[in-house]
């Protein structure tokens, strides 16, 4: 995400004085329920779903995201490629290649 | 996100011949079972929470989020943004300073 | 359900001293949990799911609905009544026959 | 609940000729959708949920699980019993007294 667009998502909190409301366990609801708004798009036909309510509500689960990584000052990249590292260490190329099975059943 | 992170993640994917069980459903309902496993670290205690996991799950929402960009060719900072303008509109300042209320009990 | 069930899962809450873990946000938290839970079974294949996982993160849900029935003193029955009222009013069966539609797309 | 409750949410179903959208599936998302309007409830504020709103969704919760069993098959009791005989063997009331830790970090 650019800085700009960060930093919008950033002064709409602060503008609203919002920061006190974005508990970690509040944001963690938040994105749930903001991810459940999104899987609603897909409910009862997966394919024929809207695109623009797609976006909106994925949107929605992003910034969510970027409010507790603010909120716990965690680098974006850091997070990822740490998980990253493990995911890959977990579904070694080899066993895991197009299967969808979890690492403990590989 | 870092382009080289965003490759990371593409890779990974290409790498194991994933992207065939990427659907927009199922990655929508991936976005919500993570947010889940991050909602879990604070299902009891708000204030106690294991900081560690608390990364690792949040990572875990913020990939397949980018999944989900990618497979529906969306852009992070044009969803954003449309959606930030949006949620200006629906929260003016003046009306929702300090106030948790939802757009329509403002 | 029957009585007696409904009383094991009270003195399982009970001889654990766990009713001080049980307010209606933390109830609402792991009925969210579990039901991710069961999603999981359906992640990847929504044909081949194991059915005895199934099972199990099912009942997790119907045990953590019941312990907010209890928790804030609702009956079943009741709340689901009142519930099919105003779902058979806002889904008639003339407009909602045959399709998915959502009450305020029909 | 009454047989007379399971058997209205039943004709509501098939008055409508809604099974074909019942797969476990499709359950499973909704469960997890109505979990999520039922966790909104408590977003912000712990403390002061509306009340009305709780018993709707638990209720619309409560719907889906009963959709669900029906659809599987599946007897509540049963499986609620076989699910608790596991948590009492995960649980020992020694252990676990007026502790929330997992199972695994008892």
């Amino acid at each position: 995400m650019k800085q700009e667009t960060i930093d919008r998502i950033r002064k709409f909190t602060s503008d609203r004085d919002w920061e006190k409301f974005h508990s970690p366990a509040n944001l963690a609801k938040s994105i749930s329920i903001e991810a459940n708004e999104l899987l609603e798009c897909f409910q009862w036909d997966e394919e024929h779903y809207n695109l623009d309510d797609v976006r909106e509500e994925l949107a929605d689960v992003i910034v969510y995201c970027r409010n507790m990584l603010d909120k716990l000052n965690l680098d974006e990249d850091e997070i990822v490629n740490d998980k990253m590292s493990k995911n890959e260490a977990k579904y070694p190329i080899d066993k895991s290649k197009g299967k969808s099975n979890k690492y403990n059943k590989l």
